[in-house]
């Protein structure tokens, strides 16, 4: 991936929230309507991005047809664009028997490079998803969401945030830069000095930009490491810049701006 | 599900975390081995139980041919078990709109009572689940896992526990005993009583007896109140009980037994 980063100047993962109430109305007379997006907008981002990130939730809830476009979708970019490093955004984690198959459901089954995994049951939920070769665990740290405020801000007796806790033990169950990356949201950018200084090697999964309103140059400036260190997300705003026939042209406009403005950075 | 606790003078739960690597040879000729198993199990145990509760990762580390399975499963309890409480043990949580994603594909495309729900990311993480008459959250307060010493019980300056801020912060957003309830794991009864008095009139659902080294009588002295208030489950030490051509009719006799052993408890 890092190799990629270099050669495409360019840290952005195009985030597959694919509504079928907000694709353009053309597509719906299409057998798969999802896929058929999909296809195109991997079509159109892929010369200006390193990562795609489909969140299950929006395929989950679509029932098995909304599976099987996901599958299918997985299917087309590790074919067609196999240096593509796809993130399976399901915020799983569960008792060390389960998660365990929720690794080989994101990684055997679905072959994704990566799956987000949510904290709160602590080591044994988490560390099932390591140990798998080339694989990556993402783990929540500091969401985007206006409810992160709500626990992983809460200090210990210590002053300690839960959000640094959480980022402290992964490091103790053998989470490191080749297997762990961590979700830091960008609407809180000052915050990502203090992640950065905790885990300088790491990178960080950054969602916000654009539709949840963060700020790019500001993730930057507290986020890039010597590796670049940094995968931001954006979603809504390229997905769904254009709902006419044009939508995967304005798509593919939005990418490269969003990988210029990148390659600014980088230098 | 009150009146058919009463009924049946049960509380007991049956988790089908089924795993085709663990479930009878003879079963593996059959066109869906899982469905079979599942079916065989719903059959045999229904007569002492008031819930079922599937865990997803068993049903996702199949791929598509899982879900198929476990849609089937619903439907089957649904149509022939009409009053049995189903239970997506899913632990999710995402931002808002992606929650209200998740929340569409239990409630309305899986057809599931209630869902689990995982705190870290708060508020607007949760209460899409909320408000969907007739169903339930059930969010993660204190899991059965060795993990769950990680983050639920660190304090807060003021000694609060994680896992009873994020009881007193559900509340807050709606929480009440009509919509949500609480995963308490058996393995340190003595929270519960803790828990019992912070949320003296919901229902707990208690996972962690038989395989995972709860004791019933030390839930049921912590957590019963006048409404019960607790639904226990059990999963191993049911649908696992036996691995030859019985095994549907031994894992009846293991459901009667905690069947009857919660009917002294409720007298």
């Amino acid at each position: 991936m890092y190799a990629n980063i270099r050669r495409k100047e360019s840290f952005l993962c195009v985030g597959l929230d694919t509504d079928i109430r907000k694709i353009p109305q053309h597509l719906l007379k299409d057998e798969d309507p999802v896929f058929a997006f999909n296809k195109a907008i991997v079509d159109a981002t892929a010369d200006y991005c390193i990562a795609y990130k489909p969140n299950l939730a929006f395929y989950e809830s679509a029932g098995l047809k909304g599976m099987q476009a996901l599958y299918k979708t997985i299917d087309y970019i590790r074919t067609n664009y196999p240096d593509q490093f796809i993130i399976a955004d399901a915020k799983r984690g569960d008792i060390g028997n389960t998660s365990m198959m929720y690794a080989d459901s994101f990684f055997n089954e679905m072959k994704a490079d990566a799956v987000t995994v949510a904290p709160y049951m602590g080591q044994d939920s988490v560390t099932p998803f390591l140990g798998h070769d080339g694989h990556w665990v993402i783990l929540l740290a500091l969401t985007s969401n206006k409810g992160a405020a709500d626990f992983q801000y809460i200090e210990d007796p210590n002053g300690m945030p839960l959000y640094r806790n959480v980022l402290l033990k992964s490091l103790e169950w053998g989470g490191n830069p080749d297997n762990m990356m961590y979700v830091v949201g960008a609407t809180r950018a000052e915050m990502l000095s203090d992640i950065r200084r905790t885990v300088p090697d790491s990178f960080l999964l950054v969602p916000g930009i654009g539709a949840q309103g963060g700020s790019l140059a500001e993730v930057c400036k507290y986020g890039l490491n010597g590796k670049c260190g940094l995968i931001v997300n954006s979603s809504r705003a390229i997905i769904y810049a254009d709902s006419t026939e044009n939508f995967a042209k304005v798509a593919r406009e939005k990418a490269k701006e969003v990988q210029q403005e990148m390659a600014t950075y980088l230098k």
